[in-house]
């Protein structure tokens, strides 16, 4: 599979959550699928076969009463990683283009930033001397586009960026560059009594201000990564004012630190594309009862992207080795997605 | 009104957070009012009056569709202060009675514990000496009663004490010493489309296990003070471990921060009785639009206990203050309430 240019590898997972880490917009039309009845296919994007079956089998099994693996609503907690499983992660992680959009905008009140790394290398287009300025380039980036504002004053610009911005490949806004498929999934688990959670290494501000629009998930059920906020009177108004440093990473381990953190139960299922997920799937799969996880795997270059053991945004190695070892399904998009996107043919 | 003991000042709010941070009990029937029926009374508990009438015309404002001030289901969010806003807090928070309960269950595996400060004034009954080990020595006490198993482990541990444990003065387990208007106010609440959650300084983990039998309140839907956790394996199985080290503290200002974190929306509506839920109802009452906060008094020395601003758990001084100022509902337990404890006649 084909992995990122080079260039951009300096920017490792860690440094970008960093910048990431921090967000909140109110776009995107909110696309789910219609609640399963008796007779229609609550999962028409998906492809019938092993994968497909294996979900329904799963649902069936934990929701038919009086069945050997029953189990209450309450129980019924499903996890979802974001970029890369429920939208677009490529040539990079959407918030990394907010942050390059956010700086070019903020740049005529800042003329030192012409000369001054890593400024001058985001308005000179320049990534790979953005990628050579490390973890402390994007953390100057992410302090000036993620803090110094009140939480509502973040989500404010969020929103209006994704309002206007376009993915340059598909010429769509981010929130159309969803999967159809996924939004088809959340809404069945839904209709099936499972309460859905984002759980992404993606800022949990950058994500609240839509995902509840475009999933159907409300602000209280993202679980995200986070930088510290201080609480403050602004004109007898109390605030959240952003600053400039790192309070959570929702990664890796990070992963099942914040489902206890937000959930305080164990997931039933769980749903990731890459390594940043294998701990979700470890602490919702590797416990007993029934339990369910499952991988995006990115196979089909035409309509979407290809990439899984050498990419540098959602890397899948390790991931896609334990699957085969845990019995975790693995979707292959090419294959199984019908379409990919909501407004594709 | 009374305050505590004078020997209990050294254990300050702080101090004692810090140890509360910290903890997982099935235990305590649900007791919830009915909802909301034609022509009853959801609130029979709550005596008619000023206090009363506040709470049913916020609710009749918020709520009725087409009226100025309605507002739609999904941001009718209520934040509950927990210790002295749903359950007791004197003669000590609930939590410490744990504590010191759990340091005489491990004396017996810790004979060096009986010669050892802060061990020893525990085992002797000697709350002086307790309080005079000051934060370090409680510190030490959360160490070894909240710290070094799994969460759910600890959840066990807790589930088990409040199984067998009895408040000394009613003679009944602790999760009966809940208050049967606020457990109403909490299903009248629910019943009018409005999500609760716990927002309290004590361990989100000592919370969680008995909150939904208890208050109708999801695991995910408590905030509460935290511990750090550490993701590892455990004969295969994932666990998250418990490390003696705090995480986050939810008190005065932590509330909102904790609130923003797990909730991601400012609430419509805020209920405490401490000064340490200053902040949260500021945080949600300051901010226009029709919004509720509501301090619960504690003015029945009689059927519960009498304290306020002079009182070492649970003061009441600053918030009072801003309750007039910031035209907050006060609740005389004496006079606002009919019955205390769901047990009462």
């Amino acid at each position: 599979m084909s992995s990122n240019p080079s260039y951009l590898r300096g920017l490792s997972r860690r440094v970008l959550l960093s910048a990431l880490a921090v967000a909140p917009a109110l776009i995107g039309p909110l696309r789910s699928a219609p609640a399963s009845a008796q007779g229609t296919d609550p999962l028409p994007s998906w492809n019938d076969g092993a994968t497909k079956q294996s979900i329904v089998t799963f649902v069936s099994r934990v929701t038919t009463q009086g069945g050997p693996d029953f189990v209450p609503v309450d129980q019924r907690i499903a996890t979802f990683d974001n970029d890369g499983t429920l939208w677009i992660e490529q040539p990079m992680y959407i918030q990394l283009a907010f942050i390059l959009d956010r700086v070019k905008a903020l740049a005529p009140q800042n003329p030192g930033w012409k000369t001054k790394q890593p400024f001058k290398a985001v308005l000179d287009g320049d990534m790979k001397a953005l990628a050579a300025s490390g973890e402390k380039g994007l953390m100057q980036l992410m302090a000036v586009t993620h803090a110094g504002m009140t939480s509502e004053g973040f989500a404010k610009i969020v929103s209006a960026w994704l309002a206007t911005a376009r993915d340059h490949r598909f010429k769509r806004p981010y929130t159309e560059l969803v999967y159809q498929p996924m939004l088809e999934l959340l809404a069945y688990l839904r209709a099936n009594g499972f309460k859905t959670f984002i759980v992404s290494g993606g800022g949990i501000e950058f994500m609240r201000p839509w995902t509840e629009k475009v999933y159907g998930i409300p602000p209280e059920q993202v679980v995200g990564s986070s930088i510290k906020t201080r609480f403050e009177m602004q004109d007898g108004r109390p605030v959240l004012f952003r600053l400039p440093e790192i309070n959570f990473i929702d990664d890796k381990v990070g992963k099942p630190l914040g489902i206890n953190a937000h959930i305080g139960r164990r997931p039933l299922a769980a749903f990731g594309n890459s390594d940043g997920d294998l701990e979700m799937l470890q602490y919702a799969t590797l416990s007993g009862g029934p339990r369910f996880g499952l991988l995006v795997h990115h196979t089909d270059a035409e309509r979407e992207y290809a990439y899984d053991r050498k990419s540098h945004f959602g890397k899948l190695d390790k991931a896609l080795d334990a699957a085969a070892v845990n019995k975790w399904t693995v979707v292959s998009m090419k294959t199984d997605w019908k379409k990919i996107f909501p407004g594709d043919a």
